[in-house]
This record gives C-alpha cells, sequence and structure tokens, in this order.
C-alpha cells in the first residue's frame, strides 16, 4: 500500500478519429506557429493543420532533428518571436512536442535555452503563449508530460528540463495520424511506450494511480502492436496503441522513468540507436531484475498480463521484439565488450536510474549490460 | 474500443497518511476561511487546520446541512466576503467541500448562488480564491470533481451545478482524518464510492482511462470496506479506502454517474435516506440490468473482482451491505409500493439517468424499484 503520493496531469486530453481536423476548437490567439518534424511539413500533412486556421497567421518550423539539440531550438524560438506567436502547435514524434513546449516558453521569456537550463542562471517565467501537442506517434506521451529533452550539441550530453510551463494546454490525440508511420518506427514508439509503463509500474516513485494506468497501457501494446506493425492502417490497432501511449505517458509523467531510460541515453548518443531501440533493447534484463524489489508487483502484473512468471514475460517481449526486427542484443547495434563499462558510467550519471527497484552501481549494471552482449 | 473521449482533472492531488499537518505547504493567501461539517468543527479537528497557519487571519464556517441548501451557501459567501478571503479550505464530506467550492467563487462574483444556478441569469466568473480541499469521508469524490450539489429550499430540489471554477487547486487527502467515522458513515460514505465507480464504468460516457481507475477502486473497496467497518483504526484499510474514493472521484469526475445517482435524490430529499445509503440501495437492481448493453464490459470486471458472473457479484454486494447493516429493500426506508411510480418520475427528470447502459423509461424504472421494494 503506497502511503504517499501525490498527482497532477492539467492537460486537457482530447482522443478521437479524426479530432485533429477540428483543430480550431483548440486554438486560442492569432499568430500561430507549428512547429513539426521534417517528414510532417515536406508530406503536407502539417500544412493540412495550418489550412483549418483560416483568418489567423500561421506560420510553420520543421528544422528538428531527432533528439534535438538547444541550437533548433533557439531557432524555433526566434520563429515563434518573429511571427509574435501566441499560440505554439507542436505536431510530430517526441522531439517536435519537445521543442514546441521550451519554444511555447521562449517567445515571452528572452534570451537562449541555455540561459534557463543545463546550469543556465535565468529562471523561466510563466508561459503565455498557448499550447497544444498532436502526437504523430504512438510512443513519446511527451502530449501529456512536462518534461522535454534536449541534446548539448558541444559536449553531446542529452538531458531532460521539467518545468511545469511544459504542461501543454491541449493534447490532441488522433489515431489517423499514425496510419501513415512505418513499420520500423511503429515497433520501436510503440516499445518505448512499454518501457514507459513498466518503467512507471516498478518505480520506486510508483503510485496506485499511475499503476492502474500502466497496466493496460502495456496490456493494449501487447495485444496491438504486432497488428499495427503488420498493418499500418488497421484502425482498432492504431487506436489501442495510442491509448497506450496516452495511459504510458501520463504513468510516467508522475513516477519518472527508470534504469531503461538512464541507460538508453548512452545507447542513443554515441551508438546511433533510436530512442525506443535503445530503450527496448535493456528491457527483458530490467524486468528480469525488477523483482528484486518488486516480487508482488510484478506477480500482480504477469497475473493481468496472463503469463505465469516474470521470466516468461520477459521472453515474449523478447520474441515480440524479434517478431518486429528489433535488436535484442547490444552488440547488433554495434556495442562492444570494452565499450559496456562506459555505458554503465554514462547510465548510472542519470540521477532516474536509482528509481530502479534494485540496486544500481558499476557492478550490477556491467552484468545486467552483459547478459544481453 | 472508445472511439472519442476527453481526459481533464487539473487539480493537484496530495495523499498521505498525517499529511493534514503540512498544510501551510498548500496554502497561499492571508485570509482563510475553513469551511466545514460542524461536527469537525465542534470536534476541534478543524481547528487543528486552522492553527498550523500561524501568521494568517483564519475563520471558520460551519452551518453546514447534509444535501446543503443555497441559503446556506449564501451564508457561507457572506462570511468570506467579511474576512476578504483570498483561500477557502473546505473540510469535511461532500456536503461541506461543496459548499467551499461555491463559496471560494462568490467571493469575487457578487450576489446569491442562485444568481448563477438553476436559472439564475448571471455567468459565475473566474474564481480568484485559492480553494483547497480536504475530505474526511472515503465517498464523496468531491475533492477531485467540478461538480457541487445544492438543494433549492423553497422547492426540495436537487441539482447539482458544474464549472471548471470547481476544481480544487489541491485536494490533501489524508487517511488519518477518516479514523474517527462511525461505521455507519464508513459503509454509507464507502458504497457512495463504489456506486461513482460502476456508474463511471458502465457509463455511456465511459472511456479507457477511467475504466481502470473504476475497477481498482471497487476492488479495493470489495476488500477492504468490512475491516474499516469494524476496526475504524485500521491504517490500511482506511488508507485503501480513501485511494478508491479518490480514483472513483477522477473517473466520474470525466464520465458523470447514471441511474442510481438519479433515483437516489428522491430517495434522499423525499424519503430522508443519507447520500450514500439512498446510492447503494438500487445498486445491485441497476448491476443485473447493466449486462443490457455492457455484457461484454461486466465481464472484464467481474473476472477482475473473482466473480463468476454479474449475479454473484451482486448478490455478493447485497450480502455485504446487510453485513455493514445497511438497508437492502426500499420498504426498510420507508418506501411503499404506491410511491414507485412517482420515485421513477422525479430519477427520470434527471439528466444523468440516460446515461445508464439499459433503456430508462416510466416502466423499466418502475420494474426495477419493484424487484427491491
Amino acid at each position: 500500500m503506497n502511503e504517499y503520493f501525490k498527482f497532477y496531469m492539467p492537460t486537457k486530453v482530447c482522443f478521437g478519429v479524426g479530432i485533429a481536423a477540428e483543430i480550431t476548437e483548440y486554438v486560442e490567439g492569432k499568430n500561430v506557429l507549428i512547429v513539426c518534424d521534417p517528414f510532417l511539413y515536406q508530406s503536407g500533412a502539417a500544412k493540412k493543420i495550418g489550412d483549418r486556421l483560416e483568418g489567423r497567421h500561421v506560420a510553420y518550423f520543421s528544422e528538428i532533428e531527432p533528439n534535438p539539440c538547444c541550437e533548433s531550438v533557439d531557432k524555433a524560438a526566434n520563429a515563434a518571436r518573429q511571427i509574435k506567436a501566441d499560440c505554439i502547435i507542436g505536431m510530430g514524434g517526441g522531439s517536435a512536442l519537445d521543442v514546441s513546449k521550451i519554444t511555447a516558453c521562449l517567445v515571452t521569456n528572452e534570451g537562449s535555452i541555455y540561459d534557463y537550463y543545463a546550469g543556465g542562471k535565468r529562471v523561466l517565467g510563466e508561459r503565455k503563449a498557448a499550447l497544444i501537442c498532436i502526437p504523430t506517434t504512438a510512443g513519446t506521451g511527451s502530449e501529456v508530460t512536462n518534461v522535454g529533452v534536449f541534446t548539448n550539441q558541444q559536449t553531446g550530453i542529452k538531458m531532460p528540463f521539467v518545468t511545469d510551463a511544459f504542461w501543454a494546454d491541449y493534447a490532441v490525440i488522433d489515431p489517423e495520424l499514425t496510419y501513415t508511420l512505418p513499420p520500423a518506427v511503429t515497433a520501436a514508439t510503440g516499445m518505448d511506450a512499454f518501457c514507459h509503463a513498466i518503467e512507471a509500474y516498478w518505480n520506486k516513485e510508483s503510485q496506485p494511480m499511475c499503476d492502474m494506468l500502466a497496466m493496460e497501457a502495456m496490456r493494449l501494446i501487447l495485444n496491438h502492436i504486432k497488428t499495427a506493425y503488420d498493418e499500418p492502417c488497421n484502425a482498432e490497432a492504431r487506436s489501442a496503441m495510442l491509448q497506450a501511449s496516452l495511459m504510458a505517458g501520463v504513468a510516467f509523467s508522475q513516477t519518472r522513468t527508470t534504469g531503461i531510460h538512464a541507460i538508453s541515453f548512452p545507447l542513443t548518443s554515441e551508438f546511433g540507436a533510436s530512442h525506443g531501440i535503445a530503450c527496448a533493447i535493456t528491457l527483458p534484463a530490467f524486468m528480469k531484475l525488477s523483482c528484486e524489489q518488486r516480487a508482488d508487483k510484478m506477480k500482480r502484473l504477469t497475473a493481468y498480463l496472463g503469463y505465469d512468471c516474470v521470466e516468461s514475460f520477459a521472453a515474449a517481449i523478447e520474441r515480440l521484439m524479434e517478431s518486429m526486427n528489433m535488436p535484442v542484443r547490444l552488440r547488433q547495434i554495434g556495442v562492444k565488450s570494452s565499450d559496456l563499462e562506459h555505458i554503465a558510467k554514462v547510465g548510472l550519471e542519470a540521477s532516474i536510474i536509482q528509481l530502479t527497484p534494485a540496486v544500481m552501481n558499476e557492478e550490477t549494471v556491467c552484468r545486467l549490460l552483459k547478459s544481453i552482449l
């Protein structure tokens, strides 16, 4: 029984097939900057949203790379200031949504993101521009969190920025926008959402409301990810995956993540693995470890999901990943035995690793990494 | 699969044994009105909270009856205006919390509650006073809803008032405050919370996030209500009950309730049954009816809770109520056969009755009432 917990998630969630077309219902303001992934700009998907905003000045910013760097953020902020944006719409995966969040703040907070984050000396003031997040992957959950993750181009260090100003006013979640996701992206982002859910569930900061959302997110992903991978336009599977990433997002917005995400940072920045792959690759190993301090909870979870024990659950996850052509061994993404110690060290620098329900130190993390080399 | 849904619950929830003693962490403002049940004022429980607010002007308002009337609301508003309250703390069951919500609005919205509600012509403006709700029963869920229910003393009509201004800034939820609840109140308020959960779950406006919270709320209540009834100071049971009423509150804050609550209105206003009893008494009958349009969902629920079928689930609820000396037949609260038609008519006037997953008309409601006379 959890004795202490908090819950705060003030974003208005709107979920429905086709609701992105009703974007005018959510937009307040006259000058709108749509911050989106380059692909969504090129494909015309972002323009489809912008074209609905008749009578408003609409501009686009799409110079966003995966794991967005602070320099891109500053460019987006300048674009927003130029049009005196009073509404920012983020559209895309986690990268675009994260950039949209900080951009909405920087319109009226002068200077660079570096002034406010990772050693910057200024305190971010109130966000005055409206902020609407429209996810186009079923993974990030960024539309319902107060976190943005940015990379310092000079140091290569990827760090989360957490502030209440990042809670979007609206999360507009439309499964139709995910029908064009390629299978590999469906798999990687879907397994990222699964990690959010299980890391919220076994988290040292776990709490009963989030436990329920996390359990259901995992059930939905296990039941639907392979169908979404095989049949990109399967409406039921896409809807289920987006509901799952929403619930997982709400869950980890309260608890934060754990070792899986901590270790993913060096796997992404130094070995180029996509965020979803960098997370999922250590998932089965962390699952086996979770029983160290969460045996009862894991028993309840495996029963809910229909597995005998954590071992068979972890094995099923590994088979599922293989069935979607995802790597399940570190060497498949270029990691060598001699890299393990360094990966462990960098991972241990992320404070979230201590929310893992097991002892986390160089020895235990190296042993875990070795087991999946 | 639910195709469309919304979720919005901006209140900051803080849950923990003993946290009410840390009330200063949540209070902003200098002039505080504590709106509480008379019992909490007399017992000194409210003053214990007020005494922590050193350096602030603290006043108390406790002229609140069950099913509070608009005249009491206006008195509370005057008390708040007199001290120029910039923070209202509601403390108690649903009645006190509901009065605290509207009082916080009326400090800066002049006139009477009648000006804004039930035919009133004015629109309630922004709430400027801070609002903190501290529940002392595990039932109402009012601390996490945007609804207040008030009674017009002249007409005797009980009507809900729904506005975003009623979302509290903080819900401070402390199981210790429920240790003094008498067994009969524990039973009635706990079964009210159970009704919130099941009515959110089978609601025509049900949605996946709330379904999970509702399922868990029901599980917790079934596992702990009898212990809380038998052993008022059992910390685990009290904590579980308050977690359950929180989750049920969040669930029905999104979906609203259904026939059980609709029928409870005349049972309370005309037959004097407490709100919890007036709800629970029709619960088993509505459960049997729910399969009409929710057969699959009820199957999932009974499996989660460990019952074979809805019939055995309903029978178990009835036995549980009897074990806590709650009435399970309408005649036990003074209803006669000749009253049924009138009860059905009044219940059918509440629009929420049409959120029941079964055909609701005079014929079907009378048949239901007759089955539990």
